[in-house]
């Protein structure tokens, strides 16, 4: 609660302070000095017997990071660049080895994706989606939701920023669908049908974040750190088999639950479809752009489905799609240039991939694998895996954000499971999944949730109590339907 | 000329259409099918002998991409997003050695780079230096143009972009001090001040392109070129030791030369001394964040001068540089994420220097270098070497950038005049020299060409001739001065 007002509050005296002109205070000084003594003080602890000095060296410095990246004394990219400073600085690692994260393939599979996600915003794509949706689904209020719900999951494959997807496309549409119907959040009508939609809206853009590998910005990561930590290959294809029942199932589930405990005032829009189809008019036939943008979205999709049979690697078809946008014209080069987070995300995502791929190398993952190995070791799997897992997703409380959690916990996690027993492959996508789902609980869990929350249609109160609710939800559709179709799959 | 013109049509063209929110068309069908048709022709033909299949496809693909830079059917980045596409699915590479490039420290050196020198534009102090140096040394024109030189040389070091240095700097105060001294383009007045100052401005640019490793983006593309080529490791230092005193020497001689060549009427400036005190009164003191600039740049410019000694890279000290920036405030990491440029050159660099690379691991450089050997064995690498530097230089009447010109050219000239035995290292530093000098001769010759003949004070005929002279002037001072000058620091 402090650690979410704090957030706001600081989001909001940052943008004043841009308004105004006079210099932006982007660095937390106490923070900062929190991060570099953790560092420090573990740095010149005597690294425990079994480990090299240096990978207790390269281990600190990615303490310090992952504290700096929960307590966010700077936006992730200035941490990263810092990062990669000082393990370079201090000779952790070799230049070499310390850049070597900008040429992971993984990474320019998730940088390319934001690039083609541009395409669905810069053509009118996306919003044309959701108002086809609204207006075949939209004659109810439980019928809008799914309605978004489409939306969200057909964006979905091809748009790894979750906060683009919902906050740039669903967002506008709920917040014009809730004034249309008179429902304001400060004049007793939140409830007409703003704070239903607010909340599924939201809900359902954490399910769709776990269904595919190219979701989520952070779901790669998880991917990386399954191979760098315990060998494990998740394909793009792997993913999406896993997790399209329970998430389908989660997706038809989820706004139901939230119907019954927040009944909209309003059940019935029929003019919804009105407004949907109005809007659809106005933007006129599709475009020669959104037709280009279809057929590269369906190109990927089929190439990323196909690639394991076909040998294609998901990050050749990324490349050969944007090219694809480039040559038709639907992209400009001026716009991959000025797609901030993809740059911003190739920065963070590569300072963490090297310092995970080194500590790795230089023999900390495997020697805590070993630890962990001799003190569970022949426990229960399905109770310790269990257990694992619902301790990754609640601890998400402690997290402002889905990345940090996942480049904190998930290796460890990781680990202790298989060395519990737990089939390494479901341990790495069940952690995978739980990564995007813990979202549920609260309104600072990650870039969405402020979004939605931010204009007052839901209290702390019910968005809390709903969160847990929808969070408990996901954990039975996720481990208990999901484990049965994880089994016809063979993964355990 | 019908090329500039095309150029400058299409730019126009292109910013018109923009305004508009009409499609951008910035893909010429008939350019990249020439391209795709060199490509594919060369594909076709069989292997020369000796050398392997896979090799000669990497140079099919390798001279389409540079004969797409040079005919630019598509920006430079578009083309390099269609380059790796290409090498990668063809097989011609693997996925991991397609995107090597990426975490190359010579690419991250100048990346980093464009970020530091984004500090000098954003806190004022690339403008307080110009006026400072008007200031000082203004009273007479002759006077003001060695203070836009010396500006642009002060910020060379740490600044890659000659067109954000020349163009963003530069180029704002040459057309004030032309309008105070009522120098138009278009009314008789051109002669005044303007024609002379917009032609030094422009000619000084290209000397002290020349001068740093840093301060163009294509000079550590050749010297990446001169590693895998021919095995020649340049340093910062070493490029810097080796330019210094031609650079000096020229700085001194061709705004003298300009001088004579093309003489303002108005030869007394003292209302330029005061315009500038004006400026600088307007600014007032200097602020906090230009005095954490200059501490930066300081540290930045010792650490590369002492790097050999010290066993630091320059790239790590560009990433210390950066680190204090956004640990000082002075840059923001969305300046950095902002920062196209920066992104702009990683994907073309990393693009260019990838397939560098493997046409060398290929066998392809190695192959060509024996060639060469056997023909021109046994010549006088005196003559040889001058003549392929003379031809080198003047071939720059083909080409509109000095980065294409670079990738198609240098390491080849480089590979004959180190088998017609010119010392490796005087020959890749002459050509790096050169690949920036070349820039002299016409108004389409790099970026800030067409920023400087734009507003019309030169006529073609002028801009050309000047030119022409300039780069004589330039041949004479670096190949016959700085020829005695690498004498003295043994580098033949």
């Amino acid at each position: 609660m402090a650690k979410a007002k704090a957030f706001g509050q600081r989001t909001a005296a940052a943008k004043a302070k841009q308004k105004s002109g006079g210099p932006q205070k982007e660095v937390n000084w106490i923070n900062l000095a929190i991060s570099v003594a953790i560092g420090v003080a573990l740095w010149f602890v005597p690294a425990p017997a079994g480990l090299a000095q240096q990978a207790w060296h390269m281990f600190a410095i990615f303490a310090a990071t992952i504290v700096a990246l929960i307590i966010k004394p700077m936006p992730m990219g200035s941490i990263a660049i810092c990062a990669i400073s000082i393990c370079v600085l201090t000779g952790t690692t070799s230049l070499k080895d310390g850049l070597s994260g900008f040429g992971n393939s993984t990474i320019w599979l998730i940088v390319i994706a934001f690039f083609i996600s541009r395409g669905f915003i810069k053509t009118g794509l996306g919003s044309r989606v959701a108002y086809i949706f609204v207006n075949k689904f939209g004659k109810k209020t439980l019928g809008l939701s799914y309605a978004l719900a489409a939306t969200d999951l057909v964006l979905a494959p091809a748009m790894p920023s979750n906060t683009a997807r919902a906050g740039g496309i669903v967002f506008p549409i709920v917040q014009s669908l809730s004034r249309a119907f008179g429902s304001r959040p400060d004049d007793g009508t939140a409830n007409r049908v703003g704070s239903f939609l607010h909340l599924t809206a939201y809900q359902v853009d954490m399910v769709t974040s776990a269904m595919f590998m190219t979701s989520m910005a952070a779901n790669p990561l998880a991917v990386q750190l399954a191979a760098e930590a315990a060998g494990i290959e998740i394909t793009w294809v792997g993913w999406f088999l896993a997790a399209i029942v329970p998430g389908l199932i989660a997706l038809v589930v989820v706004p139901l639950v939230i119907y019954k405990l927040n009944p909209p005032e309003i059940k019935e829009t029929p003019g919804a479809a009105a407004m949907a189809q109005e809007k659809l008019a106005e933007m006129g036939p599709m475009t020669l752009a959104e037709k280009k943008m279809i057929a590269v979205f369906v190109l990927v999709l089929v190439l990323w489905i196909a690639g394991s049979s076909i040998d294609l690697n998901a990050t050749t078809t990324g490349f050969i799609g944007l090219s694809v946008l480039l040559l038709s014209g639907v992209l400009t080069w001026d716009d991959v240039k000025s797609e901030k987070g993809a740059w911003d995300t190739l920065v963070w995502f590569s300072a963490l991939v090297m310092m995970a791929g080194q500590l790795n190398t230089l023999g900390m993952i495997p020697w805590f694998g070993e630890l962990m190995s001799s003190l569970v070791g022949g426990m229960n799997w399905v109770v310790a895996g269990g257990l694992l897992a619902l301790v990754y997703l609640f601890s998400h409380y402690l997290f402002a954000s889905q990345t940090a959690h996942v480049t904190a916990m998930y290796a460890a996690f990781l680990t202790v499971a298989v060395a519990a027993g737990t089939p390494p492959m479901l341990a790495a996508l069940a952690l995978g999944f739980f990564g995007n789902l813990n979202g549920s609980l609260t309104h600072y869990a990650c870039g969405p949730a402020p979004i939605f929350f931010g204009p007052g249609y839901v209290s702390q109160g019910k968005w809390w109590t709903i969160g847990l609710v929808v969070a408990v939800v996901n954990v039975v559709i996720w481990m208990g339907l999901g484990s049965a179709w994880w089994k016809v799959l063979g993964l355990w």
